[in-house]
């Protein structure tokens, strides 16, 4: 499926700022670049930083003053895999070693809280896509999605008392008891066909079969309509703009629009 | 300085349980290992992972049972540099990719949540070594060392409040004031040559002027007597033991003992 | 029913402390006092509150060093009935004054955050008796009695996530809950007839239908064999020892017996 | 001090609420109402409760749909007493029984955490009016006012973290930190001459010589310009408006003006 995705973030910048930027779509193989374009103003030096292992092409720069960073870049994707029921759930000593940290709780994202509840909710069911597509509809029936009923600091463990949130929250959510589960699950931030209103989207992975999963809690838009940029354990590592000190949004917009049927 | 370390961990598995265990002394430059052994019993097949770039040697297994794990090794470590005043902080853009995610929230280390704080405290004094060493001695005048004050979900927010703690809960507020600082800052384990009484200790180190320096907030040993294991962004990452379900402590000890002075 | 309670607090008070004790059966219409008797050791002055209109019945003093507090009381129980379901919510404006602070949030009772839940969950029932009975079911169902699984902080949201507390916790999630769904909910402090093992007991009351109806979200032990202590919004207005400094527990022992069949 | 105040709100409730509504002005010795109207569009029946023991004068009502409540009063206030130094802190035995829940923690004034801290920071000053004005000093030199920096669950704990609040944020911390002291401490709202932006205001109270002592951290207005309205634990209990369900704010608009100098 052929995309052209775009992004425009213009902000204020008090002072001297550092940045870290990750608005680039990710470089995978199921995800072909065919062009894309990076335009700051005013211009400066930017680092940018090879792909990892995750594909995700983070850069780096420092602002001052107003400042507007637009990316745009056509892509070709592949049509992902939906999560098989039949998934297997591997032992922890068949898996690659970077998988490990995905396991591990993280700031937005504490699975140790959730031991009990997954257990509870989860336990009497196979390890594996079955068990995950469970929490998956578990979440998408008992937290409603609400815009402005979240903020930076929100938690899974907010989110799961407060039963409302938004992409960032149900994907805690998710990661959080999949985690419980021990199944491996890392945060992902994508631009997203027909997400309205369009925005940048936050979904999830899970790690089962020897491969990476890509789900959605919210069901805002089939996964096929994705396309990948950074890859971590929670909002935290996944931010598309990371500063030293405090900035002003001036305007942000994000389009994705399909390019051939 | 020779140094011979021992731990012994007695767990009772009520079911087959997945394990990662972080024991082993990590292999770095400074830190020769002279001898070794493991001993788990009853006996099992483990999957020793290859020392990361931090030098952690972790190896996973699964255990069921009373199971005693008895880990060895004898060490010779060089004198670490201590942190200098002068140490400088560098720019976003200096820095090699893997130090990036060291200056971002983790899960006991919510170093958002501190930027006002910090910045109030600590923002008057030149970014770099001097302005670290007065995070350490703010947070050793401000907290009680006080044991069994915390518990596994005592995150760094927790402790500013308590201004009690033990060792974990000085680390993860000095990295946490640290991130927040805009300064590289993870955790790492350790033996503690003369550690009383004798434990795993936990500390942290910061990256300036290239260089990552080790620092203990607690001032309970010097630096120089502790023989690194593992490292990660807090706790969560460098926990001994990892484990996929519950267990129960039977018993636990650690010795660090000198060699030649 | 005729019962005997018994309670004795043995403390070590490091310095001069004041304390507020809440270890009286409360003086109400079902609940007959046929004889009671405090004795305190070392001797010292202490203030009797008056019974305030919940019968509540706290007394007050200053120790130092080790101090024994023994009570005990006979008492004769009226039954009480149990909760209806066809207990009427009554609007706010037939609420007698008083009655109002039980619909607010308190320190372990957050009830503004369990809006979404209470109503998402109970919302389809009819307010009222039924509706309380829906939430004592939740609550059974899907929360552990767990010993040690949480501490003097622990609030309903923390067990509402950890799915495990002891009566305390049982009773604040109950409280929450109850208020989220405005129902007027207040804390009680009770002996408890073949209690296993013997403590003290924490259960809670709503008001319905113009009178408070006692209910115990544990099911630990029947209703009608509870004797009312101290009545309060959680358990910091009902702790059986609220002191102005630390102290040491050096023993505890609380006893109820069946004096009639 | 003559003072006229004014509020209106316009609130939209989607269906059938219950409201209690707090902005009379307090009915006590120091402060004379001269007049004062209540109009509520579209009108209906109310309960206008009692002044309690605080002078407090809330009323209750149903409402649906667009509604308007416009209270004016004209009040004529007596200069209060600043709190002085040498005010000295009773013991507990001496404390009429309606001051002792002001000891004890609530919803967003958890005390019970700030024990540590309110030793180690106020602990070597002699406890009464001296260390309530410390504290006062504290808070305003280590807490920014920042309006948005808080929202309806922000505790005393997490403004201790952030560092930043508005108005009942300070006051919650206050009380805590008061609490913690042992010191009797509670909120009050009122309206305030001079505040700019106009609004409710929060502040609180402390016991000591046996009469409560107005107090206000955020030092925005001398506290002889306010008019008090509801006294409580914390703002879930002097919230001007209380409600049964989710309402709509329309339009809010607070006036206070000096009749003569």
């Amino acid at each position: 499926m052929k995309l052209r995705v775009r992004s425009e973030l213009v902000y204020a910048f008090p002072q001297d700022t550092q940045a870290i930027v990750a608005i680039h779509v990710a470089r995978t193989p199921d995800q072909a670049i065919l062009s894309e374009s990076l335009v700051i103003s005013p211009d400066g030096p930017i680092l940018q930083d090879m792909a990892d292992h995750h594909g995700e092409r983070r850069f780096r720069a420092a602002f001052e003053g107003e400042t507007s960073i637009v990316y745009e870049a056509t892509i070709d994707n592949a049509k992902p895999r939906l999560l098989s029921p039949n998934a297997r759930l591997e032992a922890w000593l068949e898996l690659p070693p970077p998988v490990l940290e995905y396991l591990l709780p993280s700031r937005y994202c504490p699975s140790d809280k959730f031991m009990s509840f997954a257990h509870r909710e989860f336990g009497h069911l196979a390890p594996g896509g079955a068990q995950v597509l469970a929490v998956l509809d578990w979440i998408y029936n008992h937290v409603d999605y609400v815009p402005g009923s979240s903020h930076g600091g929100t938690t899974a463990e907010n989110t799961f008392v407060d039963r409302a949130g938004i992409c960032r929250d149900f994907t805690h959510l998710g990661i959080s008891i999949c985690r419980a589960l021990n199944v491996p699950a890392r945060a992902v931030s994508a631009y997203a066909w027909q997400l309205d209103p369009p925005d940048f989207h936050a979904v999830f992975e899970v790690y089962l079969d020897s491969v990476w999963w890509l789900v959605d809690a919210t069901r805002l838009v089939p996964v096929e309509n994705l396309v990948r940029v950074a890859t971590g354990r929670d909002a935290a590592d996944i931010a598309f703009l990371t500063t030293s000190g405090s900035c002003d949004l001036i305007n942000q917009a994000v389009s994705v629009e399909l390019l051939n049927p």
